[in-house]
């Protein structure tokens, strides 16, 4: 039931272009904070029930399923440690984000009710203060996991810097409304900044609507569903 | 046979891309003006004839229908009531709309034939003038409702601060037709905007183009129902 | 067989988008340079050999079949008969071509191969000219038919102020060809404004490019033909 | 299986719509590094393994197998010449990059992960330096296609004003991979310029994106396979 949820959600996250052949979700393991389950490094839209793998916070893998491991899963690791709230994430390049990676004097902000999740904002995480100016930009490591464990500190989505960003939430079907309402938000952004003065949030409607989303995860998730499987265009 | 158009409506409004897994449309009783038919609180795609409840202008359900009403009802039981020409309602979240709700520097306006439905401008509902900076955004009572039908007033279209729209019209296709054409109008202006100064409909031409494509609903009508139904592209 | 291609050519311009419930194309009769073969008044397509109509140069049926003419066929008639090298003519409301109608500052122009068709320039028809304040804008009568006819001139795309445009070619497939590049045309133009000086194709460049094109008119619409009938993405 | 991954890398292109009814690719004759393997001239789609000529460096078919060369064989013939490193090129004429190359002032450049491909540069071949004003801009004889190798020079892309870009990579993978990420970038850096002062890829993260990209070609090869086939949304 948990495995099927977690294959669904790679398959929505692929139909609503959060991911494409890279990206991943991941989620924790239920019946163990310390781990989380994580699809070995395939394309999100590939996965089935035997791609997935069940990680240590070392990233290292607790049963001896075959499968390579993402090289990316310290953002996972570092993240559920530092944040005990947190039940999944979800990495993603999605092309509407990536301007405001690459551009700080615009953040990303909360200007409509299903944007709330960025009510306190959405920091960019630079690599280069960590790794230096030559990286191949990959969360590679345990301590460049937590630095952008640190970078996310209590908010939902953390930017990185020419790279994508990452996005948490209290449950697998929060995470992926908030994956997808990340990138609702930008194109929305990305329109609105050429009307001149904006309204954004403030922070109780911020608040508030986000409350009020998180009781109808469900309705989201049956309509992604039915797309991602050819049901709905 | 309303039934069935109602329905049908509700699935046109979602591959049209006006509502997704939230917004809705309704409809005035043919039979009891102080009525009107409104589906259960799910997503418009999934809609069915079973699916369709009565409500007064209060919001209760008049039969013993099974299924949640929509906390949003009073945006439609207020208009209704404030407006007896209306015979059918839209509310959406539609991404191309969004922007204009938050900057009112920059009004959506009728710049083509089949914007005509802006003539008299969309004015903006702010809703913290009604309920302070803490609410959830839903217009989710009676005073609230009322508020809103008195900033739609006798325009066509009411733009929510940061939330989304609601459109009327004389009958239900017209409303759909008002609902789509919100969209692309938005669309045609977040483009016009960067071109210089733009000539607007006058008046009269905003009113001439209107009653004429009053006269051709059916045609789009047919257009976006086969759409629906997976019959075109 | 030219049934079928113009046929063909209207469900060709409704995948392509140039077209939607709205827009038309017609053509010359090949036996009757005074008659021309258009589609009676319904959605573009939906049309079938049995719904093409043969009109005079008057806007008249020809023949008895059953069937309402276009209210806009004047566009089509003064066209045809101002301009004795044309052989058909299509008629949109395009979304990303609107704009560039509502905006003379910014006049649509060549700067790619494709878009050699516009190296004259397409002029702005203003129907309050002719009209005055307060028409639906429909090229509903024989006078503001010519007025269009004189506004195109020697151009091949004439833009209507708030309504759409008029675009006419040497054959069914050229007209069809230069629809579909006048909006590839606005959308590279939409975008290149942005990044600063750019450098328009020149008078010569365009000629050439454009005759290039029409010795490859077949190439573009075997790729159409097959995406309008659900043959290729 | 390497004229089948050919035909592949051709249907690819079209979904990803880096070709439409124009536009080609091409790969090295892995038996002999003189020669390279294109298809006739017909719609990229279209192509099957029968559909492949091969061609030397002096762009004349090598075996008698039927089908017209493209006109534009020379960009190929003279990059291959003067590229030994290069395996694979293609040509697109996409409309997302059309901007870059009228738009010398504003360079496309590389500011994500996924365009290390950019990061030295995509210059610009101005035509009319090479063969006046009133050419019709393809790349139609030796000469022209000398002068946009020479341009290209050790770039991955060379932009070509007006008409398109031109895309080289060590394996018909990578540049597949690096054309359909051209677009990407161009799709990014178009959002980008409106949110101010951008941090671009240094160097070094260029340098070791791409090296690791070259690592996962098969990742994205497989996730467009499926979508060129329909088998992906």
């Amino acid at each position: 039931m948990i495995l099927d949820e977690l294959v669904l959600a790679n398959k929505i996250l692929f139909s609503e272009k959060v991911v494409d052949a890279f990206g991943h979700v991941s989620m924790r393991d239920p019946d163990n904070p310390n781990q989380f389950l994580m699809a070995r490094s395939i394309p999100p839209p590939f996965v089935a029930r035997e791609d997935i793998l069940v990680l240590d916070l070392d990233g290292n893998k607790v049963n001896n399923q075959p499968g390579e491991v993402s090289i990316e899963r310290f953002m996972y690791t570092e993240i559920y440690r530092a944040r005990p709230d947190v039940v999944a994430i979800a990495h993603s390049h999605a092309e509407e984000v990536l301007p405001f990676t690459v551009a700080g004097g615009t953040p990303l902000r909360a200007l409509t009710h299903n944007g709330g999740l960025l009510r306190s904002g959405a920091p960019i995480f630079e690599i280069r203060d960590h790794v230096g100016e030559d990286s191949n930009m990959m969360i590679g490591n345990k301590k460049v996991g937590e630095a952008v464990a640190r970078a996310l500190g209590s908010h939902t989505v953390v930017l990185m810097r020419g790279h994508g960003f990452a996005v948490v939430g209290g449950s697998l079907k929060e995470t992926v409304y908030n994956a997808v309402n990340t990138l609702i938000s930008a194109r929305v952004q990305l329109n609105a900044i050429h009307l001149g003065k904006v309204v954004p949030l403030s922070e109780g409607e911020a608040a508030a609507t986000s409350k009020l989303h998180k009781t109808v995860l469900d309705r989201n998730w049956e309509v992604w569903k039915k797309r991602a499987l050819g049901q709905l265009p």
